[in-house]
């Protein structure tokens, strides 16, 4: 993987590590329903009407494919000043709900035991950089820690590129990695990047959808995860 | 099944012609993302604490198995009282939220075909009769059709009561009966009644989920079954 990312330092990957990448909302955030009335919000603005239960299914896709989706199932045509004006829409209508935000059940205690047994691990998020900021609002984070958002690289979910970037920070190499999803466009990318996918139901998708999309096991929230890191090979 | 409702007269059931119940929430209604948010709401005001997909995939059921399901899943006791405020809290949450429910796609155009061509509909949902208020808000439903309501009957879903009760009030036999909803407890209860059940995507749940609790066919929302009835039998 690593001559696509020809920029770092091949000689720190800590090969046959096992290392942790996690996806922020739905995965260590309970925002998913918070987002999704928030792109609902955006879209009534500009009379756009589409069921919410479909801007649920398409939540952690970058934005791009986001509205390419949009496109196909309103038929309407998307001009790069509207995207912008959702986009912006959206992030309003998601600051305003902030305050409903909470970490999941064992979110902290996970990755704190992370730390203290030296597994490597870091965040990716298809959000934007102030997403990041909400992480370390909601979880105490160290400042050491790798956050990767959608501005650190060229194409978000499905693509591959949040989790190389992730593993390429950590020093390790993708493919020792477990990248941690809610949703089926992380397991698609941890697929592509030739990581391990895991899957957690937290950010209300179906177990099936999840394995189907490539999930090695599925786990309910962080907190059972935890309580299962030996089926995943951490030590 | 007449016997359980001695009440009504056997002799004007229609044998052998289809008919259709029609769950509201996530059925008919683009509305189920609101109420998630708003049980959400209303068990913080609490300081009871609950992933928010956890309450996604308990809503639909009886008030009484959903706050069941609460303690098991909080280990509190939940006394009478608590119940109460509970779904007080809730029902005052989803009127300051009303305004963002929409009908959904297809509904009435599902409806308004129905009545046309002559095949018996009613709507049975395990909400209070102000969610009847509700629906005929949104949709334009004759004062002449069923809307059978949690208070109707003594067990809401999963139990079979509602659908039966709704297909006594039609003069329809419930095997008989097209029973469309988008949750699993629509289905077992659908399964219960010995009616055929028929999933919606449109609740956010997944096609799996659906048809493992029982779905004849899944379709994405009302606009799909109206493109599809002749795959259930209605003519």
């Amino acid at each position: 993987m690593g001559e696509r990312y020809g920029a770092w330092p091949a000689r720190y990957t800590l090969a046959g590590v096992t290392s942790f990448i996690f996806d922020l909302d739905g995965t260590l955030l309970d925002s998913v329903y918070q987002h999704v009335l928030s792109w609902r919000d955006a879209l009534e603005a500009h009379d756009i009407r589409l069921s919410v239960w479909r801007i649920h299914r398409k939540i952690g896709m970058s934005g791009g494919l986001f509205t390419q989706g949009l496109l196909r199932e309103t038929g309407l045509p998307l001009s790069t000043e509207l995207i912008a004006s959702l986009q912006a829409g959206h992030a309003e209508a998601y600051l305003s709900r902030m305050d409903q935000v909470r970490p999941l059940p064992g979110a902290q205690e996970l990755l704190d035991h992370l730390t203290t047994v030296g597994i490597p691990w870091a965040v990716a998020t298809s959000g934007r950089t102030t997403s990041a900021g909400a992480a370390r609002r909601y979880l105490n984070i160290p400042d050491s820690v790798t956050v990767v958002t959608r501005d650190d690289v060229q194409h978000a979910k499905p693509d591959p590129d949040l989790f190389t970037e992730a593993a390429s920070r950590l020093g390790v190499d993708i493919e020792d990695a477990v990248v941690v999803g809610d949703s089926v466009w992380d397991l698609l990318a941890a697929r592509r990047a030739r990581a391990l996918g895991v899957g957690l139901l937290s950010g209300g998708y179906g177990e099936d959808e999840l394995i189907r999309a490539g999930a090695y096991r599925v786990y309910a929230d962080p907190l059972d995860l935890l309580a299962h890191l030996d089926e995943v090979g951490a030590r």
